[in-house]
């Protein structure tokens, strides 16, 4: 039977997220992702995706130590950063450096302990990653914050040199939950496609950053970041969208497969999150130019089933925390990896090859004629 | 629809390659394979699998041209070979190559044209890759032969650092045409759907090699070679076998989920090569080992439909080749690159993003406790 898309295939069962549309609600584990924003950590909810329940207080914190304690590299991750030509896409250098990562490594053993264990060692060492390579393209070494406390912390205090501040901190925290997982996505799909083979997570997950890179998955997310510094002003926003209607375009940051009968329900938490770092800096004008997108754009297009999705305000929170534009989409994948993570291991549980197959529609038994008689 | 392993379920219309059980036979482009495998070479195979029609002879001359244009890669990727640690495995290395020639390039543009542009640079890149980390690791410089001619006498010669004879390249040229292209399987599936997302053939190609890792894929061909050396000798195999069955294991080179009536067509043409390869150093042994486990398995197993696989002579041929077992995997890759390629393009030209869809088994609901009150 023939799948466009495989759209409606059931390619597993699945205790890690469920996406109510009808609530507008979505839980990982059981729990209201909106209340694990609020309440919990990226460190907490990765524990969660990858074991099924949150952690006692000696769990949690064995978790965060390890997960520090592999945050800078091994050398030959790290001059591989250092190499890399400037003009580089950060993403490509990212999924180029976690495969490096699997080099010197036993690799044999696919338990879902050792797997977890490598799935952990990748999780901790991206945001270095990420930060160092783009401090290398702007011509400055490596900074290795020893002192700083959280994931997010980390990778803030990394990518400028300085601390950031609490709140900051915190709003890419939240982002990191936020992103971590979303069911079936064509990342979360490959890193599964790829396991099934039963390749060792760090081929899962390099796989999985090599789709999320498609402009029709992650790499749209730069869109919106470009359109806010193009309107420039919510004053632009009316005339903007008319112009980009009239001549038929996208508006980046609006539509989403899944959400057609209502806006994403992450989107409130990062509506928030937005205007908290915009009062923190007193600058208002990203936030309040999404403000109105959203608000123009619904009223337009939300009778054909097309609402803000989470990029509108990701970009305004990656504007606020001074994150360049190409930096968003490796941010986006230090996040997801909890989620690829969790499904890899959840689909060895009862592992079978994914094999689909194709119909064949050319001809056969052709003639091959030598290469001095094709004229 | 839930189905496990999408085992039957249509993801895409091909024109490339035709799988005819019945009659034991795959086409490429509707030409048998086995007469492409006598009379044809990678390259014009590769260019017939991109293309969809044999080249003439100026289009062949141009196509072989460019390939070897883009042998010796770019200079960041010769230093990732020279600096990865001797224990890397050698398939990981070629995943972190090619992941890194993305690097520089401006991969916005995914016409069909500049995908194939990038395709034939991998694929141009892949032997000198594999085999300057070989050489590394065994504490030698790369070799660049300039007057190597073929794409398969390149490989050969850029490994051992001496020119292969005849009949050697020929055999190896025989191997790439031979691998370069089986359809659905796991490898040209995940390129497919990350090439769904509109990523790049870099991020495409780079997934797939990931994919070809893994032990229920590409990965097992090492067990038939490793067999072989445990066996030892022909007059081993009944003993050996026995023992196996006895144990209840699988016996490695034989098996296939689409083999069961017969074995697979290619097991033709890799007898008759290895044959050669003996004749040509005097040493019958790999070649009689596996004709006699072919025989005997065959006899034993053949009802439960179970015949020998292309694992059984590929692995006696790369013996003779003097490949280290751990480059076999690789070399499967520089031709099976050819498939890949061939379908990116061909699903890109009616993309649809590829997401299936899971269910949901889980609870919803929980309520979260904060961590001090977890006890």
């Amino acid at each position: 039977m023939y799948f466009p898309g495989l759209e409606g295939v059931v390619v597993k069962e699945t205790k890690i997220c469920h996406i109510d549309l009808e609530n507008s609600k979505i839980y990982y584990r059981g729990y209201d992702l909106e209340e694990l924003a609020e309440r919990s950590t990226f460190e907490e909810t990765a524990y969660l995706l990858w074991h099924g329940n949150l952690p006692r207080r000696s769990e949690l914190e064995e978790f965060r130590r390890s997960l520090a304690q592999h945050r800078i590299p091994p050398s030959h991750v790290k001059d591989l950063l250092l190499r890399a030509p400037r003009a580089a896409e950060p993403i490509d250098v990212l999924r180029t450096a976690v495969s490096a990562m699997a080099f010197g490594e036993d690799l044999r053993d696919k338990s879902p302990q050792v797997e977890l264990a490598r799935g952990l060692k990748i999780t901790g060492a991206m945001p270095y990653i990420v930060a160092a390579f783009d401090r290398s393209r702007r011509g400055l070494g490596p900074a290795e914050p020893a002192e700083a406390g959280s994931h997010a912390e980390f990778f803030l205090w990394a990518l400028r040199g300085e601390r950031p501040s609490p709140r900051e901190a915190r709003a890419l925290d939240v982002m990191l939950i936020i992103y971590a997982e979303h069911s079936m996505n064509n990342s979360a799909f490959t890193a599964v496609t790829v396991a099934s083979t039963l390749a060792d997570m760090y081929a899962a997950v390099t796989a999985a950053i090599a789709s999320l890179k498609g402009p029709l998955h992650g790499g749209a997310n730069v869109d919106a970041s470009l359109m806010l510094e193009e309107v420039g002003d919510a004053k632009n926003v009316e005339r903007w969208v008319e112009e980009q209607l009239a001549k038929g375009r996208r508006i980046p940051g609006f539509g989403h497969r899944l959400y057609k009968r209502g806006p994403d329900p992450r989107l409130r938490v990062l509506r928030r999150l937005a205007r908290d770092l915009a009062a923190e800096r007193g600058d208002y004008r990203w936030v309040e130019l999404a403000e109105r997108l959203e608000e123009y754009v619904t009223a337009k297009l939300s009778q054909k089933g097309i609402y803000p999705n989470t990029d509108l305000y990701a970009a305004v929170i990656f504007r606020y925390l001074g994150l360049p534009v190409d930096v968003n989409l490796p941010v986006f994948a230090m996040s997801r990896v909890a989620g690829w993570v969790a499904h890899v291991v959840e689909y060895r549980q009862a592992n079978r090859l994914i094999r689909p197959t194709e119909r064949y529609t050319g001809p056969v038994g052709l003639r091959y004629v030598p290469v001095e008689e094709r004229g």
